[in-house]
């Protein structure tokens, strides 16, 4: 393990990690709400704007055979691809990646050591041939040895400086509106809606509040393990070198039965990592269920990948989605906007093949 | 690996849990609500009744230098000792035990296998010399190797039937009226109310929200691990025999920060599995903190017990009391009820030495 980050109080940690949620603008907020008005202004009239206005209205009718009570009305969210941009790569690999550089000068070592000299070195493709264990190497020095706040106030700060490659922008404000639309119209409904991420639960709960209006108690995610200490100072949280759980594939009813305890009646992913969460949240019961994957194919406002991407693949779910009835959000065509912070079209616009 | 509880359809087990649902009175909704009204009847006046009002005054009074925004107002309850009885044996091993009777047939090999054969010959002193590692092999045989639906179920159904043995009510009754009326007295305050108890996530959640008005999402307990089957029918999350988590002491902040993501402003407790959880709550930063500590101290009514209990100790965290500002209530004094469904003074009350 690490040394503790040495030469940052905690005082002043915490003093900036106020500024950074004070800066944040909270986007969730800016959904319509004036009565009769469209709810969801960034969706294209169509089947899967259809699909969400005619699920809400049937479990809300109170003495309809399709009521839900309150609440049991659970909404998860998966979050990369799913609420905010996950291409060229994930936000919290861009993360950890800078991080191993603002490290290395403590770490001469790592000059000649992979996986980190390939970070060090730009070489993604060297990265990459690292596989599972670079990575799990990279979350370990990256991510553990620190408290959990200091750990949260590190990801503050990093997120109001790093800037999406493509898009120039703060990776907060590159957030779907039409998603974070959909997600203020199911609380307006008497939903609760929960993260279900695969990436690193303390990366996501500084920022998902005043992003997303989902407090860090509905956010569900992969963690390290963690260790109270009382010292002689505050008592603290240190984070382990150790992975705890990953919530992905098979995982993510795991996570949604550890922390939520209901079983949903909506989910919302994009990728095959989604799979299992679509499957035990809509094929049980004889509720009605929704079940949507967002399907990227917009090249010019954002990415087009499906089944040959390595960021965010979907396959199995996509051929899985029409005997289960899960509702294929096609970006291009359903999508009237993109960013919450508005669209620049056709700004290096690819598709990944 | 226990095979599935045979001849138990899932339809049926669902049918039944919904009748016990139904049939939960719901205690937490009796709070005295008429705007002036006493928030806290159940309480008599002293320093514990106050040290509440003057807490919730002071950090819901808008402007106030000791105001905390809604979303950080977060309170977690222990539950065993805390919400409800724990003597003369935790709940959930009155449940263990009764589970080992009911499974006895099927297993003619625990007639003569400890720790079967203490629990069928009623030796709950042999039982005990059997430890920790009797206590896993109770849970695993009793908790493990159904899918978590037929749990929930079976947890239901049980409650629904088991009594106390000195009091002879079914277990949700013997719920503290003081304890009910300071959760909604902080929840109509604007707080989250959590229970972090060392009991089982999956044996509270079923009866936490018609009883305490606490929802699963907001329960963290100790757990066993699950993994995702799809199998031909409906998907399911098969109970492991494998302890995942165990939520007490060091645990308590552990599981806090997974579940939750914020730091408590307040915790209540009774033991010194609370300890911990009482430290992370109240010794860190400059807001205003409330740490609160149930001593059992009512033989009549309930229970006298601290230090030689093997239930419940409690000792270190009395002792740490003073010096951190922890409030002890006086169960005899402060309360002037005990239980929701009303008290028994005089039935066959005893100190525990």
């Amino acid at each position: 393990m690490r040394p503790r980050q040495s030469g940052i109080s905690r005082r002043s940690l915490f003093s900036s990690l106020a500024l950074v949620a004070a800066g944040v603008a909270p986007l969730a907020s800016r959904s319509v709400k004036a009565q009769g008005a469209d709810p969801l202004p960034a969706w294209n009239a169509g089947a899967a704007k259809q699909s969400i206005l005619d699920f809400v209205a049937a479990v809300t009718r109170e003495g309809s055979p399709q009521y839900v009570p309150p609440p049991e009305r659970i909404a998860t969210f998966d979050n990369d691809g799913t609420l905010w941009v996950e291409q060229p790569m994930y936000t919290q690999l861009a993360f950890a990646l800078d991080r191993v550089k603002a490290l290395a000068p403590r770490h001469p070592e790592w000059r000649e050591k992979e996986p980190f000299k390939a970070v060090l070195d730009g070489d993604l493709e060297a990265l990459a041939k690292g596989g599972e264990r670079a990575m799990v190497e990279l979350v370990v020095a990256t991510h553990a040895g620190m408290s959990t706040a200091e750990f949260m106030a590190i990801v503050s700060q990093w997120l109001k400086t790093a800037r999406h490659p493509r898009f120039e922008r703060p990776y907060t404000e590159l957030v779907y509106q039409p998603m974070l639309e959909l997600m203020s119209y199911l609380r307006d409904n008497g939903f609760k809606t929960f993260i279900v991420s695969g990436g690193g639960i303390e990366f996501m709960r500084p920022w998902t509040e005043p992003v997303y209006g989902v407090p860090p108690e509905y956010v569900v995610g992969s963690s390290i393990k963690t260790r109270f200490e009382l010292g002689s100072g505050e008592p603290q949280l240190l984070r382990l070198a150790d992975i705890d759980f990953v919530d992905d594939g098979a995982g993510k009813p795991v996570g949604i039965n550890s922390h939520i305890g209901r079983r949903p009646i909506a989910a919302f992913g994009n990728s095959d990592g989604d799979l299992e969460m679509l499957q035990w949240t809509t094929l049980a019961g004889n509720r009605r269920r929704l079940g949507m994957i967002v399907h990227h194919t917009d090249a010019e406002r954002e990415y087009a990948y499906d089944r040959l991407s390595h960021v965010g693949r979907l396959s199995a779910a996509l051929d899985a989605a029409p005997a289960n009835g899960w509702i294929v959000i096609d970006m291009k065509t359903d999508w009237k906007h993109i960013f919450a912070a508005g669209d620049a079209p056709g700004v290096g616009g690819r598709a990944i093949k």
